[in-house]
């Protein structure tokens, strides 16, 4: 009935550093770029077009975005940018190395902040100049909805909105939708419309820079997913994105 | 009162080959990146911020406005793209060189067709691959207010109603804006703003990739307008657009 393709940006700076990254700006790597333009390469390939993109209005997301769609020859694509696709607010995790952070709290304290559902990392300082109350690209958000830290929980709450308001609306108006988001605000997007129970999401790991996607009935709700790209490669980068939180690697 | 930017895209391919574009849609050169990153540097280093950022549906521009908002690390800035921005269609002349033009046509006919306030060149014809109804990019506006060619007087018609009922409005509402069109959509709303005369708009010529700000009074009427930059290489690159359709450079 429908078609949308999901995509996390490529690989950024802090992917690479395995840190705790959040609502940090941080760039893409020239590994996360070639990721964007080979997955714009390959939706064209796969004949696919968009009407409209959404991005979060984070620059790793956003480049992603435009190197995918100058892949595909349509920079002319409308794109909607929307906070509320966000990669999860990490709290006063963001900047810290994963790896180093379970080799100090343990591996089990990390997955906890990580992947628990409703169990958020400490709050930043409401003082913090990392706050993003201190940003002019959220002057306009109330306060009260600006995240100083959220779980995958909080995340769910406040990207639902968009996909309620206005992509869900776009693509019963027969747009083909294409959206560039974030590990965790795919997560909590993808947790609703597979309607995953909260201990189940622990185990989905989205890999950075593949296109997924997703073939939506009539009401929206998913008939199948898939990856676009080599099976094997992606199959590898889901279950690299799964051990970034432990001390040592598998 | 208010204060806007206006900014013709950098070089582009035919710029460099002195052909002319219309909406042919080619991309930027590497020097035409250059302008754009430096004119967003510029932006900058002068304090301008954008609330919302207007571009025609051609690459040209939107490169140029992706280039200049990366350089000002503002790449979060939301965009708005209409063909209505795009540059006067040139008809069955986008392609040909203006200066072989000159030679074949005379110096004369080639600032009419360039320059003349209603007189159009011959249109693309119905069936002819390049005309605007066989791209995707315009299936969604109706085939009579599609142009196969335009004078500039055609161009203004088409340009005012974005100004009017989206750009005007975000002005007034305080917001900061920023329009990446053409040389040609840009004195179609230059003509508008500071009530030019149909004979004097033809001595009005606008370099590529040099941020053009313009203060307005509460009523969007021009107080003031001046280039950002190096004025004296910004006055000889006006003075080369104006020489572009003679047979032999002055």
């Amino acid at each position: 009935m429908y078609k949308i393709v999901l995509m996390r940006h490529g690989e950024s700076q802090w992917n690479l550093e395995n840190r705790f990254t959040g609502w940090t700006d941080v760039d893409l790597t020239d590994r996360g770029r070639q990721q964007a333009w080979q997955a714009g390469e390959l939706l064209k390939q796969e004949g696919f077009t968009f009407d409209v993109a959404y991005a979060s209005v984070l620059k790793r997301a956003i480049r992603t975005l435009w190197i995918a769609l100058d892949a595909m020859d349509a920079m002319h694509t409308p794109i909607h940018l929307n906070w509320r696709l966000n990669e999860r607010h990490y709290g006063n995790l963001q900047g810290l190395n994963k790896a180093e952070t379970a080799a100090k709290y343990g591996d089990e304290q990390v997955l906890v902040w990580r992947r628990a559902y409703a169990i958020a990392p400490n709050p930043l300082d409401i003082d913090d100049k990392r706050h993003p109350r201190f940003e002019t690209r959220y002057a306009r958000i109330p306060a009260e909805q600006l995240p100083a830290t959220e779980c995958l929980q909080d995340t769910v709450t406040r990207v639902l909105p968009v996909w309620n308001d206005s992509i869900a609306p776009a693509i019963k108006a027969g747009k083909n939708v294409l959206i560039a988001a974030h590990g965790n605000s795919l997560r909590a997007l993808i947790k609703h419309l597979d309607s995953i129970s909260d201990d189940d999401i622990v185990n989905l790991n989205i890999p950075t820079g593949q296109p997924l996607v997703y073939e939506l009935d009539e009401n929206l709700k998913p008939i199948r997913h898939y990856y676009l790209g080599d099976q094997e490669a992606i199959a590898a980068a889901v279950a690299a994105v799964a051990a970034q939180g432990k001390a040592q690697k598998d």
